[in-house]
């Protein structure tokens, strides 16, 4: 029923991350309806992506490229940060989500993925070499692993402390427990078992 | 944080429907991230996509242009399709839909929008025009309005049913009420109501 030109379009759509065919299909029909030109900017916008936005080199966040075709991202660049504290998180949404929340002050590395042995991830497929580079070069002397308390992000954390700690590094981890504002009633027994293991002395003398 | 070439990128991509901030900004750093080239191929198949896709300028459904820059869609191409029978739906996802079900041997008119006193869309900004030149151009006897069971779908298919009747065109309206294996004792009052106010006779006297 639909032409060719529009399938192939819409196959490219379903490759978005949470798009199904049915979406697509509806990203699609409303491209080639509406009339404002989003179509040919999206294009335009798309085709410069690959030229001016790359990986930063030193951490995996997100960089503009300079003049000499060079990726350093602006937390990579900023002088002021502690270049000996080290973030290790799993993706760049991760990233910008610890930065929103100001409570870091060093700086970051983006690992990618995570440890996944069911879908055949192991250690081999993480930027391990890059990060110990990193390390070193950085004169890193704390790190903290905030990966996502999921099994996956645990398996991970547990991998990297023991690399790290036989590397001379302070490895910490986020907490894990019941978020602010929620509800004890509703946590489940995980995120409330997490939440007693890692109380917090409150003792005052 | 971000460079401006993705936050421009990811504006646009907030524009695609039931697209938020957020998961455009999700988009855009999958665009970022993965390597095989999607960003480029999705540029390539939207620039095409103005030259080689229109709107049917016959009926409003999806059309490929012709090599003389016309766009007549497959169904109004048909020759097998009866002309004197329209099927006038909202958008061109609710004629595939129709389409899918095999129902309908006429063909279809796609309105694009429907009335909403509220959004301000009055009959002037309907392409009434096109449609009266269509039901004259074809001969259309009979009119199915298929506009959606919601309260500006009503309030289309009333409007048009008087329009189309002082035209002397026979019109019809799809029937509203319990779907197919569905459950009555979930189905909504208004729901039940119609089904009951369209109740057909099964006296086989």
């Amino acid at each position: 029923m639909l032409p060719d030109p529009l399938l192939h379009l819409i196959e490219l759509l379903a490759r978005l991350p949470g798009v199904g065919e049915k979406t697509a299909q509806r990203f699609a029909l409303h491209l080639v309806a509406e009339r404002s030109g989003t179509a040919q900017a999206l294009s335009e916008s798309l085709r410069q992506l690959g030229e001016r936005v790359k990986s930063c080199e030193q951490c995996g966040n997100i960089a503009e490229v300079d003049e000499n075709g060079r990726a350093t991202c602006v937390i990579c660049r900023d002088k002021r940060r502690d270049a000996a504290l080290l973030c290790i998180v799993a993706k760049v949404q991760d990233l910008l989500a610890i930065e929103r929340s100001g409570a870091m002050r060093g700086r970051y590395f983006v690992l990618g993925r995570l440890l996944s042995p069911l879908d055949g991830i192991g250690p081999d497929e993480l930027p391990l070499e890059r990060l110990f580079r990193r390390l070193k070069d950085d004169g890193v002397r704390e790190v903290i692993v905030a990966t996502p308390p999921s099994v996956d992000g645990e398996a991970t954390a547990l991998m990297l402390a023991r690399d790290l700690t036989t590397r001379g590094v302070a490895v910490s981890r986020i907490a894990s427990g019941v978020p602010h504002g929620g509800d004890l009633e509703f946590a489940d027994q995980i995120t409330l078992g997490r939440a007693i293991e890692g109380r917090r002395s409150l003792d005052s003398r």
